[in-house]
Formats: C-alpha cells, sequence, structure tokens
C-alpha cells in the first residue's frame, strides 16, 4: 500500500472533531433531559463556545490542502467514501462565518429552552420574541449556504439533512401524496367507523410501570442498554453517541400508548446509531448516511413493525403484565388500537395515514418563511388554514397543540420535517424489499421473531454508514432509488386489505 | 479609569475555558452518575481530548506575555488577585506537557471506571493493573510541578488543592492531632458505653423515601434546586459548575444515616458553589478558595450543623414523616445517634473524632507512594498495620472496605486527602468565631432558624471566592490563620460537655 499522509492527517482532524462532538452531544442531552432551569445561560454559553470551537477545527486553512492533497493518494474504496463525506463537511463549514455559528447556537438554546415553559402556557407571543432571532439566523446561513453550493436558500439547508435531496423532488413526491393519500383517508376513516367499537384501556397508567414497559420493548427491539439510557424530556428524541445513545420519551398519566409508541420510534434511530460501523466510529463514513434515512429506521420499528400483527402479539403479554389485564390489551382490540387512523392536532402522536399532512403542512410554512416569502408572525394563521384543510381540524388559538408543538423550529432545524415522509417511504421500500428476499417474513414475526428484520436493517442500512449516497444506499438495499409506490402499497394492504 | 487591555485579554481567555470547563466538568458528572459502561472508552478520549485542549490553551505562549504586561496595569485590587490566580494556573499549567496531561486524565478515567465494578468485586489485583499507570503520571507530575516550584513533590501535588499548604505543616498539624486524639477518643468511647442503650432504626427504609429525605434536607440547608440537582453514583460527590451543582450520593435499604449525612456533607459543598461570587463568573477569583476551605463547609454542614441539637430536632419529624415514627427518630435518641463515636472502616460513613484516623492513615500512605518510597503494591500491608495502630480495626483480605473505599486514588487525586482534616479544623474555627459575633447563635439555631449561620459563611466565605489567599481570607473571617485548637475545643465541647 501506498502511505497516504494527507489522507490521514485529515482522519485524526476528524477523530479529533467526533470526540469533542461527544461532550457537545452529551450537553445537548442533559440540556433537555436533566439540566435545573437557572443553568440555561451558562449551558448556552458552553455551547455556543463549542459550536464556535468546532466551526475553528473544520474551518482551519490547512484542511483545504490536505483535502485537494488527498484526493491525488492512493485510496481504497471506503476511504474515498470517507474523503467525500470529509469535503462535504468541510465545504458546508467553510460556508459559514464563525460568529454566525455562534449565533445560530445561542439563538437555538435560548429559544428552545423558553420554549420548554412556553409550549405548556400556550405563550405563542413570547416565544416569538426568540423565534425572530432563529428566524433571521437561519435565513442569513441559508443565504450563505445557497451562494456557496447553488442550491436554493431552503435547499440548502435541507441539504444539512439530507444530501442530494431537492425541494424540486419534495415538490413531486408529495404532490403524488395529495393525490392519493386524502381519498384513502376518507376510505379508512369510513371503513374503521364501521366496525365494532373499540376498546380504550381504562387508566390511569402509573408513570413507572410505563418507564418499565419502555425499557422493556426497547430490549425485545434489540436496543443495548450497556451502550445507551432512557430519560424523559419535554420532546421525545435520540440524541448522544453511538457509543453511548440518549433516548428521551415524556409520561402522562392518562395515556401509555403516546409514549410507547415514541418510545418505538426514537428505539429505531438509536439501534441505527449503536450499530454503525464501530470499525470506522470517528470518522465521518461511520455516520448515519441522513435523516430520511434515519427516519426510514425510526418509522421501520414505529409503523412497519408496531402496526404489525406480530409486534402486537409480544406486546398484549407486556401490557398485560405493565398495568393488569383489561379487555383493552386482547391482540385483536390492541391490533386494531395500533393502527387507528384518526385525524389529530399533534405530529408525533398522528397514524400512519395522516402523518404525511403533518410533514406537508410544516414544509409549505418553512420553505417560504426560509425563503422570506412570509414572516414568523404569519406562522399560526396559515397553521390555522392549513390544519383544516389538510385534516379538517380547528387550530385557532391553540399555539400549544399547534406551531409551538415541536421543538425542531426553536432550534432553528429548518428542512427537517420533509424527512420524516421520506423516511416512511424509505421504510416501506425496505420492508417490500425484505419480503422479497425473505417471503416467510411475515410469517416470522407472527411467531414473534424480530431477528430478520434487525438482521436485514443491520446488513443494508446500519452497518454501511455514510459509504453510500442514499440514491446508491437504496439501490444497493433495494434495488431501486426512492419509489414513493411502496408506501401507497404499504398503507392500501395494512388499512383495506 | 485607564484601560488594561492585557488584564481584558486574559479575562476573555479565562472565560472561554470556564466554558469549556463546564462541558468537562458535566461529562466527568455523566460518567459517574449516568454513564453506561460500554461508553466508557469514548467517554474517556473525549475527556481526555478535552483536557489537551484546555491544556493548549492554558499554554499558548501569548498569555506569559499578557500577564507580563497585566502586572503592569492599572488594576483594582479584585482585578490584581484575578491577576494572582491566573498567574498561579498559568503556572502549573505551563509545568506540565500536553501528552502528559492527556495521559493521566486516559489513566483517570480507565481506572476510576473499572474501580466502579473492582470495589465491590473486592479485586485489588484487577485495580492495580490500571492503578500502577496512574501512579507512574501522578510521579511523573509531581516531579515536573515540583521542579516548577521549588516545592517537595508530595507538596507540589497538594499544592493543586490547597495553595501555601506543606507536609511539613501538615506534619505539624497531624503531629498535635495525634498527641490528644486518641486519648479523647478513648474518653469519648468510654463515656458513651456507659449511657442507656442506644436504639436502633429499624429498617428497611424505602430509597425513593430516602431521596425525598435527601431532597428536603438539601433545601432546608438552602440547596437551591433551580441551580442543581441530586442524583446517584458509587462514591458521593458534588460536581458541576456554580450555575449548575451536580450533587450525588448512594443509597441501601438497610441504613438510611449513611446517605442522609453524605447529602449534608455535599451540600456543604454545593452551597459554597452556588454562592459563588455571581458578577465575577468566569474569572479565576470568582473559584472557591481551595479544597481545605471547600471541605472547611461540607463539615461546617454534616459536622458543626449535622451535630447540633437543634439541627437533629428539625431532622426528627422529616424522618418520622419519611419512613414512619419510631422511638429511635425521638429527638434525644436521634441526636446520640447523630453524635455516635464508633471507629469504622469506612471514611465516609466516619464520626468526628474517628474520621482524622483516616486522613491520617492515607496521607501517611500517599505521601511515600508519590515520594517513591513505597510502591502500590505495598498499600494493603501498610493500610491493615495503620488501621489497626490508628483504630484497632483488622481489614487483611477486605480491599472493599480498606484501599479500594476511595475514588481518589483512581484518579489521582493525590494530596488531597488532608484537606478534610484541615477542613474540619477550619469548620471549628469558622463557628468559633460565629459565636463570638453572635453570641445568641447555639439559641437560635436550637430554635431551628439556620439562617444566621448560612449568612455568615455567605458573607466571610462563599462571596470571597478566591480574593484572599487561605490565610488573609481565615485571617478576616475568623481573626487568625488555621489554629487547630478550636477544633480541640469543639470536640471536647460536644462530647464531653
Amino acid at each position: 500500500m501506498l502511505p497516504t499522509p494527507a489522507y490521514d492527517a485529515l482522519t485524526r482532524t476528524y477523530d479529533r472533531l467526533y470526540r469533542l462532538g461527544h461532550l457537545q452531544a452529551l450537553a445537548g442531552w442533559d440540556q433537555a433531559a436533566k439540566m435545573p432551569p437557572k443553568a440555561s445561560d451558562a449551558r448556552a454559553a458552553a455551547l455556543s463556545e463549542m459550536a464556535a470551537l468546532l466551526h475553528r477545527l473544520r474551518t482551519d486553512p490547512a484542511l483545504a490542502d490536505a483535502i485537494a492533497r488527498a484526493e491525488q493518494e492512493a485510496l481504497s474504496e471506503l476511504q474515498r467514501a470517507n474523503l467525500r463525506e470529509i469535503r462535504r463537511d468541510w465545504q458546508r463549514a467553510n460556508a459559514l462565518p464563525e460568529a454566525l455559528v455562534q449565533r445560530r447556537q445561542l439563538a437555538a438554546s435560548r429559544c428552545e429552552h423558553a420554549w420548554r415553559t412556553q409550549r405548556p402556557a400556550n405563550d405563542w407571543a413570547g416565544f416569538l420574541q426568540n423565534f425572530r432571532e432563529v428566524v433571521h439566523v437561519a435565513r442569513e446561513e441559508a443565504a450563505r449556504l445557497a451562494d456557496d453550493s447553488g442550491l436554493t436558500r431552503y435547499d440548502a439547508l435541507m441539504e444539512r439533512y439530507e444530501p442530494g435531496m431537492t425541494s424540486a423532488s419534495v415538490d413531486r413526491l408529495f404532490g403524488e401524496l395529495r393525490q392519493w393519500l386524502p381519498p384513502l383517508l376518507d376510505r379508512v376513516c369510513a371503513r374503521q367507523a364501521s366496525r365494532p367499537r373499540l376498546l380504550q384501556p381504562v387508566g390511569p397508567f402509573a408513570v413507572e410501570a410505563q418507564r418499565r414497559l419502555c425499557e422493556q420493548v426497547m430490549q425485545l427491539l434489540g436496543f443495548d442498554f450497556g451502550a445507551g439510557r432512557l430519560d424523559v424530556s419535554a420532546h421525545p428524541f435520540c440524541g448522544g453517541v453511538p457509543e453511548d445513545v440518549r433516548m428521551t420519551t415524556r409520561f402522562t398519566e392518562d395515556d401509555f400508548l403516546g409514549s410507547l409508541l415514541g418510545t418505538v420510534h426514537e428505539t429505531g434511530h438509536g439501534c441505527y446509531e449503536q450499530n454503525l460501523p464501530r470499525e470506522w466510529l470517528g470518522q465521518p463514513v461511520a455516520e448515519a448516511r441522513s435523516m430520511a434515512v434515519h427516519e426510514s429506521q425510526s418509522l421501520s420499528f414505529e409503523m412497519q413493525l408496531g402496526g404489525h400483527p406480530g409486534f402486537v402479539a409480544l406486546l398484549a403479554p407486556l401490557l398485560g403484565a405493565a398495568f393488569g389485564a383489561q379487555p383493552a390489551f386482547e391482540a385483536d382490540n390492541l391490533q386494531r388500537l395500533m393502527t387507528r387512523v384518526e385525524p389529530g392536532l399533534i405530529r408525533v402522536d398522528a397514524d400512519e395515514l395522516s402523518y404525511p399532512a403533518h410533514v406537508m403542512l410544516r414544509y409549505e410554512i418553512e420553505r417560504p418563511l426560509i425563503e422570506g416569502q412570509i414572516e414568523a408572525e404569519d406562522i399560526p394563521a396559515l397553521w390555522d388554514a392549513k390544519m383544516l384543510e389538510l385534516l379538517g381540524l380547528d387550530t385557532r388559538g391553540n399555539y400549544r397543540d399547534g406551531p409551538l408543538q415541536d421543538v425542531h423550529w426553536s432550534e432553528g432545524g429548518f428542512g427537517y420535517f420533509p424527512c420524516y415522509s421520506l423516511g416512511a417511504m424509505f421504510a416501506a421500500q425496505w420492508f417490500a424489499a425484505m419480503r422479497r428476499e425473505l417471503p416467510e417474513l411475515d410469517a416470522r414475526i407472527g411467531a414473534g421473531e424480530l431477528a430478520p428484520v434487525f438482521d436485514w436493517l443491520r446488513e443494508h442500512i446500519w452497518r454501511q454508514g455514510c459509504r453510500w449516497t442514499t440514491d446508491e444506499l437504496a439501490l444497493r438495499a433495494s434495488g431501486e432509488t426512492l419509489n414513493p409506490a411502496h408506501f401507497k402499497a404499504h398503507l392500501e394492504a395494512r388499512y383495506l386489505g
């Protein structure tokens, strides 16, 4: 093998970034899950300092030269993939001045922290005060990234989460959805309304029992508690690092399904992170491919597996053990509960069929917000109009369950939302590929065996890290790039079959 | 006011160090209190990277020049005190090469992490494998610090915790203790043995009830839960940062007094940190004075207040509410329980009178260990001999309750132990000063008023930060430098009075 000094120097820099990023990820988790309120300013300052430091390391002028030289070195295919991701990271970082990175971090920390009390207080006006700065910074960031990349401003932000995806593609994919989903939703609602009355579980459901149940289900789903935790936060998320995955959920005593399904969702993210290629950890090529692929894992767990009769049959006895036997926990009723379609206000509680409406609504608001066609003040009126149009729901004055329900915007995470529905499409595509390869898949899941699912995902998605582009990954895993027909076929089979 | 550009530049550097140190402190707390086991290597690497980074910032050649120029600027007295502490920090950092700092951090992380399972397993041989490297690194560090400062090697390590303290002083102070403490211990034990039988609390004591009790007592002691937390770790400590104090304790169902008194102890540390001068946070002058002064706060709470009849009277009803009424919780019996003298194996559980023996034993082992007169392998035999000599206890083969009981050595914290007994002496001195200023102090504490104690400590210790040297602080607070006669008088008054 020929020596590769420039490439080697780059990997050392990225190992350092990875190690410092560990502390950043941990502090971000703690901020949401453990931090007492008065620590907010000090934590925001610490995270801003770290963001600036990492940015400085990423924009070291020596890197440009090292990347150029490394591209001339004799690299393996894996090293070449790593270099491609390093170049992408470098390019993105160098498009932004350090002061902007620090301002973004500060604005996001402040807004997110205040949001945690503003949301329960339904305080949109208070939220706006911090949120305006978040939008201001995000627009500047978008403009700079767009100048650098030649993408539109919104696409330049989306590229952070889903490289290669454009709003032209999203428009096309969501445009198709808008054609067939509303009539399907109506048909399914009508069909479900005609069936015998669904038995509702009777609470209260003790928080401690819910926590234990969530941990049991995470174990069932292959989460490794030797390398991760489950805690509580205002907005469930999966944070931490691959060696130490920090998942969160939230509990209320009058409902357990929300936290349980949220946990199943986050466990999909968690297992992806825990199974990224160990031997490359520290390098960009070992990272998760993209956020749509990430969401395809959480939705493979929550929607594809979560609504599967085989998974429901595993769940039923755990519920009885956790809360005492109830008629509502019998497998058939539980299966109907898990696949009940009912448009509601909250995205994270939405069923598979109404979920895309929540995503399209947010996409149709955040895109013009970033492009400067609307202002932060315009959001509630747009939200109300679109919820009425898409799901027939009245949200006027209810900011808590409206634009304040998600953490993304408070943190400046514009461009993320489309990934949820792209992920739902990918998840259906993965399961279709699994069934082609393993015709007995449903029988095995039906017999309580989840391992074939984990094995397929581990081999085709998790252990691939960032080795391929999203299109290449999909092609290798399933024989085609993103094809929304699988999502449609899945919904029709599950809800009308 | 004249401009002070060099001094201002230094404060900006130290603000940065403070903000990055926030992330380091948080990750250290998490490592002990929350981290899953398989994350250990990744965390150790991250903390080592951060230690190297902070070291690099501290040894930036530009700082030497800035310090020299700042010393010529027109500074206020407070700024001058800050500059004195900056110079001390700079000097210490510059005596150590970055590679050594990183090795120390790695060795400490590994040894501490393994110690957490080796201690319950009584695995001294396993501990030795990591501990040898910790000792090796500590000796190299001591040699370099000694070369730089002109101190002896052990003194150079102790200086990190208690600037100005030397082993010559410790020898003198501990030499005095060795004269009068053993006969006093015998007299008190004989006196207590002659009294009616002590009623023991009857367990089990539910962990959840203990946790709530600890939080109530922390509140009683003025801890601000808006700026701190209580969690569980193998070894209780007070970590985090002044804006976000992370205290830990540990619970067992068959005893509540250990965790309760441990919590009272750590709350003393926590209140000191929470009450450091806010307006200067970020600068060295706002930090706690020293570790002996820090321990004087934890021992002011645990020993001076903890054994006081007024505090015991506040505690009694809380115990009844937590665990149900018991004859053992009646104030008179409880007071005797809280001041029971009984030599035992565990330092953190020790009473006021036998505690110094634990400290002297460790001092007499770690000092020759650092000076190279003994090796790590020699520790158990020395431990056994000294425990027999000082407290009449047989510890052969019991590493768990012997040299494996403390976290300090595993983390390379040599030179810390003397601070506990120096702190006990200072605590007695503070209370003597309080009583001179406020003759009705005991009557007020007896009436359940703790505020006069907090007010005195806040004014004389907490809000002074690092403004004065330890000697100056003691002189200003109590009219004299460290005087162990107050400790003796306190013990005689409490146990023979």
